[in-house]
């Protein structure tokens, strides 16, 4: 068995809002921060609105990569201004989601609405089918999303989803910690190509 | 504008488990039984384990109408045993749910997993982009979607999903009354192909 080189890319699932206070924004901005310190690349869904547009913004000022995945069809909706750094543009929804997963080494989720859950969940699936090894983050801002997390502990109480399932959701409070705690999942997982 | 016609087909989402008590596959039976009572035929993951095995076999022994939609490459591990009534087989996960949603007139969320949560807000978020208008319940089955939906509130608190489309989810605890609101909800609906 080879190992494993590091994270390179992360894949960023978040709001195309911003959220009704700024310490969503000021984490998103410093999630970005902290991705370019240890030289590992953005890939996000495209735009410059919400907490998309902050921390593609952040990672881009703070001369780190990005690359944002629009499918042709949201252009107008969800573009407006420029994207930073680079753009693919997707012939659907289900293309773009794609090539975000199959790009990245690890996914994170930062507060959104339902197509952050969606890209969420989406991606618990496919590592549930075993369509991936990669590790799953979530960066629980000011508590948000401790009624999914409670949530999610009752489907495993209720025999719906098995407790090693709920342990692929790794969760912290702290932009740094959650990245760390990423990296030594991904060293210690098997390689699958997505 | 010509009137639209009642509710014809349900696309129902569910756990491929039984969950940890009877309650669920009670609840289950009953809502496939409500469903034959008013001609509403069923499309479904298709297999016969778990709640989706006791909702289709349900509607299959009342003499309903069911469609199992079953990508090729879950069927070694999806389908132990026959699926009631009529089968197709997608080319994969993505065609598997593009087929569920275009076939069905409204969709209905049973207790499950990570695919249920998937298919959950994977179809409400294809309603919020306006790629279709077909109303979603959420069966309420013992309190088991609670925190989720206290989790959805704290989304629009927070700002990041509106309260109009927070609304889109139609909840109930009794299989007979959410058919209901969902057959209203149809027909105060513009129809919209998916
Ligand atoms: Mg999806």
């Amino acid at each position: 068995m080879t190992e494993r080189r590091p994270i390179e890319c992360v894949c960023v699932y978040c709001g195309s809002s911003v959220g009704s206070n700024s310490s969503y924004s000021v984490a998103a901005r410093l999630l970005g921060g902290e991705l370019v310190k240890r030289g590992i690349s953005l890939v996000y869904g495209g735009g410059s609105v919400g907490l998309m547009g902050s921390l593609a913004e952040a990672v881009n000022s703070d001369g780190g990569s990005v690359l944002g995945i629009i499918p042709y069809s949201l252009e107008p909706e969800e573009i407006s201004g420029k994207t930073p750094g680079q753009v693919v543009v997707t012939s659907g929804m289900h293309e773009r989601k794609t090539q975000m997963a199959a790009r990245a080494d690890a996914f994170i989720a930062l507060p959104g609405g339902l197509g952050t859950l969606e890209e969420l969940f989406e991606i618990a699936t496919w590592r549930q089918l075993g369509h991936h090894e990669k590790p799953i983050g979530i960066l629980n801002v000011n508590g948000f999303f401790n009624p999914l997390l409670k949530f999610l502990d009752n489907t495993v109480a209720e025999g719906f989803v098995s407790a090693k399932t709920r342990a692929n959701f790794i969760v912290d409070d702290d932009a740094s910690e959650l990245i760390e705690k990423l990296c030594v999942a991904y060293l210690n997982m098997q390689p699958n190509e997505l």
